[in-house]
C-alpha cells in the first residue's frame, strides 16, 4: 500500500476507507481503551492524530514502545476528527513500530535551549522549530529560482575554488592536497604552490560576482545561487564561514533598473513564503518572533523609498540624535544608522545609493561627481542591510585606473577586463545573503539556527 | 524605452511599431542601401535580423564600428521578415554601438577548437555552442528543482566544508587558514590542526549524503543539490575536481522505490529540457551529436529495464563476447560490460541492483544473502552509469559490523548511527553528477565544456 504523506492526508475532501500513515511518534497520550498517537512525519507542521483502540493485537506491548521519537506506521481510516484543531484525525486498524527509541532520545518533550539543538544538529529537524525553519529554507531556495527562471535569468554555477579574491578583502580558506606538514619549497624556501593541485595557490570563493559578469556579458541577464565562504574569525549571530549567496547580474540594467529587481525580489520572497509556508510562519509568529507578521506586511505593503547616501547623512545629521558613532560624510554607515533610516526615518525599507568611492571595492561605476560610485545598500526594518550592490565599471580606462588604486595586479584581472575590451556594455547586479532572508522571514535571530549543519570559528561537526 | 529579448521578439505574436533590443554583433552583411546585423543576446540561440537603412544619420561611420563582438542597440519596428529561416525582423529607425570590439576580439567568426575556447572561458558563452549548453544548464537545474519541489521532497543545504569523508575513499582537498609555511606544531612536531579555523583538520565534501540522511529522517523526503569535489589527480574528459551532484534521500523509501524515482526523475529531465530547450538541443543534434534525438528519444520510450548483478554476470558470460576486462562474480562491472548491458542486451536504460557487499561502501543495507548489498546503478547507451544509489543500512548492529569492516572509526560517526539509535526506517537514496546528465542531454563530449569554469589538475584560471 502506498504511503500518504501527513500533509496530504490533512489535504483530504473527503474521508478515506484506507491509508497508510509513517513517520515518528511525537507525543503518545492513552485513555480508556485506546491511545491517542501524534505521528509527524516532517511533511508538514501539524502531526496526525492516530487513534489505537486496545482491541489491536499486541495493544499493550505496542503501546509501551510508542514513545517519542519512535518509527511508526498507521493503517487504517481517515474520518472528521472530533477533537479541536484538526479536521481529520486516522482510526489504526493496524499499527506497527518500525524503529524504537528509548528514554536515552535526546528530544524528550520540550524545553531544550537552542544551544543544545545545535549540538544534536542530526536531530533537531525532528522538532517543530527546525522542521518549520528548513521547509521554509526549501521553500524560500525554490522561490529564488522561480523569480528569476520566469523573468529569463539563466542560472550560472560560478566557480567555489578560485585563484581570484573578488572583493580583494582576504580573509579567505585555502584549498590544498599538499602535506600541510612537508609541503615542496622552492629555491627561496617558500611554499611551491606550483606543485599544488591546481598550480597555483587557490582559495574558496567570497563571491561568484566577477565571473557572473561574464556570463551576464553573453546571456543578458543571469543569477548564481551557491556557497561563499568568509574565513573571518567573528564568533556573531550574523556570521557563518559557509553561507549560500544569490547573486543575479543584468547587461545593460542601471543601478535604478537594479533597484527596481532587488525590491521585487525581496517582496517575491516574502509574499511566496507566506503564500507557501503559512502554517509555519505562524508558527514563528506565536513561538519566535511576534513583530514578524507586522515586519513581512511592513515590507510587502510600503512602497520601498530611495536616498541617496550625502542626504542619508543630512538626515542623519539633522535627527539630534545622540549616535554611538558619529555621522560623517565619508565614514561607513552603522548598524545604528541604517536602522533609525529604515525604522524610524523612512518606516519603510530603503535604498541608500550613490557611496562615497573610498569606501567601495574597485568594480563599481564612478558617478561623474568622481567622489561617488553607484553602490547601492536595501536596508529593512529590524535587520538592516539586507542586499548590497552596484552598477559595474564597465570603462576599460576608469576600471584599470581604480585597480591600480586598489592595489590589484591587472595580470590577475585580464579576463574580467576583457569585458571592458569587447563589445562592453552598461551592467548592474547585487547580492543577497540567502541566511539573512531567512532569518528575516522567519524570525530566527541566530544564523547557526537556519543552517543545516553550521560551520564557524572552531565548529565543523557532522 | 524598455528592452525586449530576442527571445520575446521572436515570440510575437504580431508586428509591433516601436521595439528596442541591446545585445552583440554576431555578423554583418552590407547591401547597397542597407545593412544587415545579426543581434545576439544570448537570451536564445538565434540573433535577431536587424535592418540599418544607409539614411541613418552616420550610417558609414556606424557600420565600420559594429563588428563581430561589439555591443549595440537597435530600435525600430519589428516586421515579418522578408528572408528564410525566421518570422521577424527589424527595421532600425535608431541604431548605436554601445561598446566596440577591434580585430583583436577572439571570438571572430568560427572554426575555434574547443581547447582554444576553454582558454577564454570568460568569452566562450557568446559562442552559439557555449551559449546554448549554459542555457540548457540552467533549464536543467531548474528541472530538478520543480521535479522534487513538486513531489514533496525538501531541499537541504548539505554542508561543503566537512570533517567527516562519506566515501571513506579520502582524495579530499583540505580547508585551512592555517600558516602554510609555518604552521603551528604540537608537542610531537605534527601540524597542530587544533589551531585551524575549526578546530580540526577539515575537507570539502565528496557527498552531502550522510548529513542528507538525517533530514530525510525528520522531514521524510529530501534532496541536495550542490557543489561536491574529488582531488583525484585524472586528466579525462569525464571527470573535474568539481562538480555539481543531486542527491535525493527518502525515509520509508526500499531500493525498488529508489529505482523508481531514479527512473521518473531522468525522464522528466530529458522530457523538460526536450520541452523547453528545443532549439538548443536541435543545434546539438546537426552540430554535437548527430545521435542525440535518438538517444533521448530511447530514454523517453522505452520502459527501464532491471537485473540483479548476478543476472548481469550471467548475461555477461553467457555473451560470448571477447572481453577486454574479464568477467568474474565479485568484481566490478567495467564501461565495456555496462555499455553492452544498456546498449545490446536490453537495448533500454537499465538498472542493475544488489551488488556484492565487497564493491560497495559501509552504508547499503545488507541483503539476507549476506554476499549483497541493496546497492544500484542506472546505465543509459551512449554513457554507462548515470545514477548510483542504495538503501541504506537501518539496522545499527549491522552498521556498527560494517564500519569496523571498513576500518571506520565509531566515534566519527556517532550522529549517523544515532539515525538507528532513534526511530530507525528504512531509506533509500541516489546520486546524479549534474554534469554528467548534461552531458547526456547536450551531446558534449567533454565535462570542461558543461562548466562555466572547469576545476582540473593543474587548472584553476578564472
Amino acid at each position: 500500500m502506498q504511503r500518504t504523506l501527513v500533509k496530504d492526508a490533512h489535504a483530504s475532501a473527503e474521508p478515506r476507507d484506507s491509508i497508510l500513515l509513517q513517520g515518528w511518534v511525537r507525543t503518545r497520550r492513552d485513555a480508556k481503551a485506546f491511545s491517542f498517537i501524534e505521528l509527524n512525519d516532517g511533511s508538514c507542521l501539524k502531526g496526525m492524530q492516530i487513534i489505537v483502540p486496545d482491541t489491536l493485537p499486541g495493544y499493550a506491548a505496542l503501546m509501551h514502545r510508542a514513545a517519542t521519537g519512535a518509527s511508526v506506521e498507521a493503517r487504517g481510516r481517515l474520518v472528521a476528527s472530533q477533537g479541536a484543531g484538526q479536521k481529520w484525525e486516522v482510526v489504526a486498524e493496524h499499527f506497527a513500530i518500525v524503529g524504537d527509541a528509548d528514554a536515552t532520545y535526546p528530544l524528550q518533550k520540550k524545553g531544550h535551549s537552542l544551544e543544545f539543538l545545535r549540538e544534536i544538529a542530526h536531530l533537531r529537524p525532528r522538532s517543530n522549530l527546525f522542521g518549520a525553519v528548513f521547509r521554509v529554507r526549501s521553500r524560500l531556495a525554490y522561490a529564488v529560482h522561480r523569480f528569476f527562471q520566469e523573468r529569463g535569468f539563466h542560472y550560472v554555477h560560478t566557480p567555489i575554488i578560485t585563484a581570484s579574491d573578488c572583493e580583494g578583502a582576504g580573509e579567505m580558506f585555502r584549498v590544498s592536497t599538499l602535506d600541510a606538514a612537508n609541503p615542496p619549497r622552492d629555491a627561496a624556501g617558500a611554499v611551491d604552490f606550483v606543485r599544488d593541485f591546481f598550480g597555483r595557490q587557490s582559495f574558496l570563493t567570497v563571491s561568484g560576482q566577477l565571473e557572473g559578469e561574464t556570463f551576464a556579458c553573453a546571456l543578458s541577464n543571469i543569477y548564481t545561487f551557491g556557497p561563499t565562504f568568509r574565513a573571518e574569525n567573528s564568533n556573531t549571530s550574523r556570521h557563518a564561514a559557509e553561507f549560500w549567496m544569490i547573486e543575479p547580474e543584468a547587461a545593460f540594467l542601471d543601478l535604478f533598473g537594479n533597484m527596481d529587481l532587488a525590491e521585487a525580489f525581496v517582496k517575491h520572497l516574502v509574499r511566496d513564503a507566506r503564500e507557501h509556508c503559512a502554517e509555519d510562519l505562524e508558527f514563528f509568529s506565536k513561538f519566535v518572533d511576534k513583530q514578524l507578521a507586522a515586519r513581512l506586511d511592513f515590507v510587502l505593503e510600503r512602497p520601498f523609498q530611495r536616498c541617496s547616501y550625502t542626504e542619508a547623512i543630512e538626515i542623519l545629521e539633522k535627527s539630534g540624535r545622540n549616535w554611538e558613532h558619529p555621522v560623517a560624510w565619508g565614514d561607513n554607515l552603522q548598524s545604528e544608522h541604517e536602522r533609525f533610516l529604515a525604522e524610524e526615518h523612512f518606516k519603510c525599507p530603503v535604498t541608500v545609493y550613490n557611496y562615497p568611492r573610498t569606501l567601495k571595492p574597485f568594480y563599481m561605476k564612478v558617478n561623474d561627481d568622481g567622489k561617488t560610485v553607484r553602490a547601492m545598500d536595501l536596508l529593512v526594518p529590524g535587520i538592516g542591510e539586507i542586499i548590497g550592490g552596484s552598477q559595474r565599471e564597465e570603462r576599460l580606462d576608469v576600471l584599470l585606473e581604480a585597480m591600480r588604486a586598489h592595489n590589484l595586479n591587472e595580470k590577475d584581472y585580464w579576463w574580467y577586463a576583457d569585458l571592458r575590451r569587447y563589445g562592453t556594455v552598461p551592467h548592474s547586479g547585487f547580492g543577497l545573503g540567502f541566511e539573512r532572508m531567512l532569518m528575516f522571514v522567519t524570525g530566527v535571530a541566530n544564523i547557526r539556527d537556519v543552517i543545516p549543519f553550521a560551520r564557524t570559528p572552531g565548529s565543523a561537526e557532522f
